[in-house]
């Protein structure tokens, strides 16, 4: 039977679980997979952290030296987060031909070129399943189960985090302040919540999967990228009286005149498969050109997922001899005939306070029209402020630099207040 | 660039999908994989298949054997489907060294055993992706994203032709075989229905499915299995009015007391994620010990879905240098120390035509007592024949021979006719 030494970095909760299932699996995966995989090391400083998954003080590893020099050691799992330890951490265990898995997706956004000439070079291999969507086994798919296919587009919700605070917000009617407090009461949101909530952290997962979806490297900077942090209990009753529920979407797609690629909350109709994702469960549809819609759902984060994910990239790279790499130009820069697209089309959301006098909604309608967008849904209705009214209005499909410029144009009028513009996805 | 050459056994409507796929994607699988695929033999005696998809006459293949010696070839596609030719075709192209990759779920779920045995002797790969559920990549999943997981059950709609008989008998109030005839109409079921309407097709798939989710052979023929020829537009109403959406489910579940698998039509909640997967949509629900629940959904067959999964197999077959086969011992008879389960737990849903007349109720509530069966609902209503009473009910958990039992004896009564007796999915 094949033996596999792993090492294990950082034994926060997504190494904690990893170490986990490593130790309380080893005999199923011997069974099963014909593999004994074993875990050599831990590197983790924090007393507690050790003490509390029991890990045997043999198994202590007290710097990055020790492991990547240890010959027992096969597999390094990078669970650190960040860059600056986590890179270099990683860039020594790849020299030292060891094969990476890790759940990094800050590091692989901004990194994978530079790693992955590194694993290349050493011959080592390079895995981040866990990196993206926790334990659904997205980029697997995108890889080895989908590859046949060109892929014009993925859309899903892929941050968990935003999305508990969202589906709190629409089901509890909570305040955006009162469902960030309880994501952090039940320990789904950091101390610091603003890359989750502010989107960067599903940029970095979009730049991932749209580089492999797309065959171009595709910078976490491109992603146009909205947070949720404006987002008020107003907006979400609208949308829901309108029929829609509020999500935080990350969207990717390939069309001939370019690859658009965007994080922003979106309203999506109640009956939509996205509307009922709920809670820190994360979905990804998939469009590509033979098989159509695929769509994968399940726990987006978490110790036992995102540890699901690190455990079977070390189970493949155990049972595979040789080592692939991207299939597209994975450099720093995106390809330079690839175009990023800043307009986009779609429907939006729009809620205006408006001075309660006549004319002011014929000024309005006549700078839609003046841009070419057409109205869905208008409803005026009282406004707290008095002499004011508020209009929430839903437009045709029409484009995002109209939607700008118009939403401009009313500013200017000084008669307009723009309260919140948000996207409707079809 | 490494070339590999394909040939097709069989141009019907997978195969001519995958011949379509191949020849047309042809360069995007040189930019994107770093491999020319190339369709060297296609072998169909049907001239107007082969007029229809343009193949040059030079492609033609005239026997089995002329493919097997090509040297060119080192790839076959097997979409004769059935088992006579496609069995030994297999088996010629295996013996020869070719990789073989197939849609056969029949011949799959029947001799997979004796398949591998020859692919091993002959270091041949041996795939079967579009064997279950079109191009949703479930198996890679099973192999390669979730085998980290020990798999407690897996629960799916995998039979896209009952699935739209069943969500046409739902939507439009079809009777069964109105709704079988528009399948038919559409192309969506075959000119005999047998193996789609009595499960057996599904009974293929979830064999191969459980034998890889549960790392032992589970042979098709002991899925406990009942088609849908029998369902009535009433049972589709009562369910209706009951909140529930009725599904043609394939389950498999492995518990330390053995495994059960079952195809068999079950009411699913409406708020179920599979409540709402429609027509010929296809969905699979997999729960592992650590990720939890993930669920896959899209289509489940036709040309180009179903050609994906082939195709995705040959770029996979093309890109690894080393052949994998399964990880049980894949034998015609499932491992002697595997219980398959014929009482398993769950709600049953029954209807019955019973003497309007006093103490017939009492007479049914008590032959329920007897065998432990408690009821969530319980309605009268009128009946078409005078003097007669029709009884809805829907019960709690209880166990399948509790309700054979009850149901025999309510027969026994002489006052109850029992009409349908259908199981409720939790």
């Amino acid at each position: 039977m094949k033996k596999v030494g792993v090492s294990i970095l950082g034994l926060g909760v997504v190494g904690g679980g990893t170490y986990r299932i490593l130790t309380e699996q080893r005999d199923f995966y011997k069974r099963t997979q014909n593999v004994d995989l074993i875990v050599e090391s831990v590197l983790e400083p924090d007393e507690a952290k050790l003490a509390a998954l029991g890990v045997p003080a043999e198994k202590v590893a007290h710097n990055i030296a020790e492991v990547a020099l240890d010959p027992d050691v096969n597999v390094v799992v990078e669970c650190i987060g960040g860059i600056d330890e986590a890179k270099n951490y990683v860039l020594d265990a790849l020299s030292a031909g060891k094969t990476v898995v890790t759940s990094n997706k800050e590091l692989y956004a901004k990194y994978s070129h530079e790693l992955e000439r590194v694993a290349k070079h050493h011959n080592a291999g390079l895995f981040f399943e866990a990196s993206c969507v926790g334990g659904v086994p997205i980029i697997r798919t995108l890889i080895d189960g989908l590859q046949s296919n060109e892929i014009n587009s993925i859309i899903g919700i892929i941050n968990g985090t935003t999305n508990f605070i969202l589906t709190e917000m629409t089901e509890a009617g909570s305040s955006y302040e009162e469902a960030l407090a309880r994501a952090k009461e039940l320990g789904y949101a950091e101390a610091d919540p603003a890359a989750d909530v502010e989107g960067l952290d599903a940029a970095y997962k979009l730049s991932i999967l749209s580089s492999l979806a797309f065959h171009t490297k595709v910078p976490y900077t491109k992603v146009i990228r909205e947070g949720i942090t404006n987002i008020s209990k107003e907006d979400i009753a609208d949308g829901k009286a309108l029929g829609y529920v509020l999500k935080l979407l990350a969207i990717g797609r390939r069309t001939p005149a370019g690859i658009e690629v965007r994080v922003h909350p979106a309203f999506v109709r109640k009956d939509h498969p996205l509307a009922s994702v709920g809670g820190c469960n994360n979905a990804v549809f998939v469009h590509g050109n033979a098989v159509g819609d695929i769509m994968l759902l399940g726990r987006g984060a978490g110790a036992l997922p995102t540890g699901s994910a690190i455990v079977s990239d070390i189970l493949y790279a155990a049972s595979h001899t040789d080592f692939r790499y991207s299939t597209f130009k994975n450099t720093a820069s995106p390809d330079k005939d690839v175009n990023f697209l800043s307009d986009f089309g779609g429907a939006y959301y729009l809620r205006l306070t408006a001075d309660d006098e006549p004319g002011v909604l014929a000024k309005i309608a006549s700078i839609f029209g003046k841009y070419n967008i057409s109205l869905v849904e208008l409803l005026q209705r009282g406004c707290r402020e008095p002499g004011k009214a508020t209009i929430v209005l839903v437009t045709h499909e029409t484009h995002e630099l109209a939607v700008q410029n118009a939403v401009q144009k009313l500013r200017a009028t000084g008669l307009v207040q723009v309260e919140s513009v948000l996207r409707v996805a079809q």
